[in-house]
């Protein structure tokens, strides 16, 4: 099963790779942009086929390396 | 309307942090990891209100400034 994994900081946390981000399109002339937020995305393949397990892994693999639970969010879906 | 986009490394491109969270997982334990890529996920509010001219804007971020076309693929959703 696949598992696509979103961690992002949560609301309230400063983001300066996001900012940094919407001043570099404010400087090429893209006007309208009122807010950027940068997370990451990982994809994990894993030889479990039982959906429900492969989710309680994914889910544990967040909670002990992929997210900072203090500043981040995560998801998971299994697909 | 706000753009979420997803910039991840093209099939055959070496993935170094992948491949150094795949070591952490199995260090840690988690057994049947095969493979792990790891990419960026962007959020980006936008003032437009027109979805297809949101779309066309974001794709155009991606192909400037937020991916590098000759090693990552993009994909942007409108929601």
């Amino acid at each position: 099963m696949k598992a696509r994994i979103h961690v992002t900081l949560k609301n309230g946390v400063l983001d300066p790779q996001g900012k940094a981000v919407e001043h570099a399109l404010g400087s090429l002339g893209f006007d309208g942009v009122e807010d950027v937020r940068q997370g990451k995305y990982i994809e994990i393949n894993l030889s479990e086929t039982d959906p429900a397990k492969a989710e309680t892994q994914a889910r544990d693999m967040c909670e002990k390396l992929l997210a900072n639970t203090v500043i981040e969010n995560y998801s998971v879906e299994i697909a």
